[in-house]
């Protein structure tokens, strides 16, 4: 027990944290589809590991992760029609970040981190944490300070060039591929089947949404581009490049 | 991997699950003071092992606890001024569980488990069930049924003397006290801090609430009875009455 | 007119009484199957009269009934699916009571309790009850104090032992039975039919819900335990209880 | 007991009636300030004494009335600074109708008349209506048909010369004033005092709504025209027109 | 560019403006039948062309108008069964007027008035308004004040007589007629079909509503009254009036 | 008048367009700053006209543009703390949208294309659109098909080589910058200000936001790259672009 867990510690534990300036990290994820060879909670393992290791970096503290994200879509998710895939309605989702933060901020949490691990929760959690800041002044609580990041977004690009040596395609199809296989291998490798990995991508998607999402859009293994190449050491590198570049911005912003 | 966890398994197995008639099971939890012995998490821990224990012998999946509940209440669990207590409001959470129900059930999903733990959500789950069913039935869903249930409502008779042999105080008081300590000493001792075991029990608590809380009313510990004499031991008596009673419920019902 | 009603009394006495501090008390109860020998109103009526006693010994006001309560349960009311059992969603319920206590605080009202009669409408009165505790404190408004309650749980034993000689059976099941058809025949006599008590009672229910309710759970009379041996006279000796010890909280929790 | 009432009736005297195509009459009115010399919640009592008679004469079922409406106004109504003046939002009010039209529905009452007491609650129960109906549709409940009404638009004219010899001044003003104190001498003549009748209106309102409200806009009995002059016999006059007219309305839309 | 829309300024001008003390003028409109002579956005051209001139008179800005309205009712603009009616229900209108005027707030506008063309937006542009001034309060800004009207209740006896020779059959069938055709002569001559005028007017309809519409209760071509002889002059006579007495009551309630 | 605006036909040609399958474009903007050289509006004109370009190519009609959009944030519009910037929490701007397709698809249409003109409405739209077409569902409309845009998604490459010989430096910071700019020229020239074009861009933002919005962070004009070089040409090569790529989309997805 590394103390880093809200969920791990006891409240007066939480308390002695918060009154130290702790930083607390919200993960929030999604259950989703991420092909035959990934499980489909990849969405909320990876930002939870990626705040976990923050949290012992900084001295913060990890919030329980999400684990429902707004609804999945094609071109970035493959779409809500693949089995499991359970989401929230995006006021849902914003009122569960409302909540969470305005509920951390009573208690004295000044300082927030929220990890976004699914691409189309961004909005519902800009909403929510605006919600919460509006709730907490009008409590009559000042010096709050939050940061929201994807965490995908800190990446140094010799990193890209080293595990795309023929040339990055971006972040857009990297959904069950290259990068979220080879993080996997490194946070879950149990729940990684390296031999289900299929070869129906990438998708080539149109710059714009269809709804219903058409027949034939999106690859039918929910593989939008290919996870062919994964491996630990790949994720290894990319969980530094996260820790270390977040680490930094944090600081930067905190003042820690 | 038992491919109990939907997070845990990918969407084809889901899909395969799902088609063959498994039961899912939603744990539903808190984040919630349970006295300095106890971690927040513990309603999240011991109704998620309950579900999966129950899923593992019924061939069922259980989806994503949900980790916040409802608010604390001063007589069932100290209430929401104890730091760390992280809580949705009503609304929010029946939101949550109608939405996880709904897309379950839009996946084929038909027999549903309401796990929960954390007294205060039971009116929550009820309407968010509710919410869900009748929009099941109006997007032309039928054969849908659910049970909703508080686990601790398992119990028999004889396990109650053996662990309370100078009579049991009932249900209302048990908050992070003998039989949640004992079943967290099963299910995730290293979150167990018995040393810490408060004394300052247990609460007498008036017929009714009070907005706000009173000063006093509630042990400063957040131990609303007795923790002391939990066992592991205990919390395994525990936990088979659970599991045994609350299996053959389901099977009753749906005639498994 | 004995100026406990808030909708017989004039604006100048109202205001008058709430300067003097007069507590307010608002009744909540359902339109719900109380068997063939009961009316719908039984939730209404009970409560508003014991609010009207409580009233008439403290000095205090009542604000009119909110005569819809929360949605039937099987094992508590027998459900939804009862002919004339009209209720009102869980948010809707928890709105009303809002806007009511919200608008009485912005009156000048600092003292509150709420006297539930149906035992489904107790949670979205603690969330609609923290929600306009919430927003009076937004507006600026301090000092308020409140109590929320259900009546039937202030009876003395000896009271129990004398209604219930053979033992009694626990609160659960009392619906439309001895307690409620005895309060009957006191406050309303007119409406109670002792001629149509059925004896297709008591039911018997698992530790859990079912949705959609079973066919057969709930006995097909709707009253869930036994109404014979109902009377006036144990009917006074109820409300007596109810009054003599609510007065007592009321007059502690509120320095009376 | 004239078996009217929804709440005075038991749930097989509903089913029955239901079955046999009784129209549903559902009152709403307010507590709001009328004056000095009526009590608060003349707008409730007074459509349901009009539905009441309505469905007397055409057996129908009055629903319990809704005693809270949408918040009053300056011009038709005083304004909420009025002490004792306690309302529900518009989206309150409108879920409130919602529900109960749509569980009616449920149980199968395909004929409904809202009887409309205040006249701010006009606009949120078309909504609450619409809403209902749609829901209702979607449940696949079809052949139902709704009236909505504010009842004092049924008056003959040769009654309202008779009571204003001098002219009739319009609906607009006529709050705590000649009509509704008319109306109170027939129903509720002991929550009257005509002692108390004020005599410093009629008010002058600009055509527009100004917030907040302007000090001096609003005559400080909150009485907006002239109350003097009102007579029970007025009032009988006024209710026989009421119950008549709108009784043919609804025999000429329902076939009665 | 006469800088009266906030639309065609830039936002260092607006800031000026409204440092200036200009009130805002927020038009709301509606999508909905006009009769076959006239367009869907009458209700959208009007009031924007009179709180545009008004902003002219007095140095204010006119917001965006909302082109979306509440629901169509058959007594004053057909219902919701013709064809391109496109409305927004009461919440959503309500929410919309809420968050503009509420942002409008927070920039620093202290003077606020809205214009509506649509009967049915009333109440809730009164609820919308209502909510944005309680949270500015609750975000601690003050001295804010706000007017509300229908630009058509703005109009001189003499120009009254001088449009009804025959008498004026009042504003409620006034829909797609004579004073609407007038007025789009003079603001938008190019969108008027004179020779489409229908002749199937006025309707005749009770003092209460009807869901669903019954058939044949509006006239087939949406044209409530008759919209013969209208002409531009009696356009402009009309706006006159409005900008007229509308700058008076400004002037008056903002002391300009 | 060339009968694609909605607003601007009556109901009997709106009937027929649709009837005959004409596709419906929905533009969604905002109020939100964009330098002091272009007014608030850019976010309503340039989708506006853009749907009205595709709308006389392809026979279709443009609804009218909702001119509130969601909230501006720093990275991608400046944020909300610029004078003038108005705008919608996101579950409004969700319920308009869902409101105006469902009412448009009650109404016969089948065919939508909802043209975005602010960034930050992205989602919003996604989730709005959604929810229409699950209550379209539910009413028992089949057939309805949307595509959901953001315009300036469709450019050839050899236009941004044109427009940006040293490069183009993305979408991001294109906020009131070369591109917008060169479009106002085009659409709206009288509205442009090139005198007052700043040179204190281009931002540097970081990959994640902050809130509240750090000072310093956006240039003080609001413009976040560089608007110099804008010209008319440039404009209409841009609409070209636009026009004919998202021409043969919806052609190709509505087999026109």
């Amino acid at each position: 027990m590394d103390e880093v867990y809200i969920s791990e510690i006891s409240w007066p534990v939480f308390e002695e944290k918060i009154a130290a300036g702790a930083p607390v990290f919200l993960p929030v994820g999604a259950t989703e589809q991420h092909g035959p060879h990934l499980p489909l909670g990849v969405d909320v393992f990876l930002p939870a590991a990626v705040a976990a290791n923050l949290a012992r970096r900084l001295g913060g503290l990890v919030a329980p992760p999400i684990p429902y994200g707004y609804k999945s879509q094609a071109r970035s998710g493959g779409g809500q029609q693949f089995p499991g895939t359970t989401s929230l309605s995006a006021h849902t989702l914003t009122l569960v970040v409302k909540d969470v933060i305005h509920d951390l901020g009573l208690h004295g949490a000044r300082r927030f981190v929220i990890v976004n691990g699914h691409c189309e929760n961004a909005w519902p959690l800009v909403e929510g944490l605006d919600l919460a800041m509006t709730e907490l002044r009008r409590d009559g609580i000042s010096g709050t300070k939050a940061m929201r990041l994807e965490y995908w977004d800190f990446i140094r690009p010799e990193t890209l060039e080293r595990l795309f040596p023929d040339g990055y395609p971006g972040i857009e199809l990297e959904h069950a591929s290259l990068l979220e296989t080879s993080l996997m291998l490194l946070v879950r490798p149990d729940l990684v089947s390296p031999e289900l990995m299929p070869d129906d991508g990438p998708a080539e998607f149109p710059p714009y949404d269809v709804t219903p999402v058409p027949k034939g859009l999106v690859p039918a293994s929910g593989v939008l581009a290919v996870a062919q190449g994964a491996t630990k050491e790949s994720g290894q590198l990319l969980m530094d490049d996260y820790v270390t570049l977040i680490s930094e911005a944090i600081a930067k912003e905190f003042d820690l």
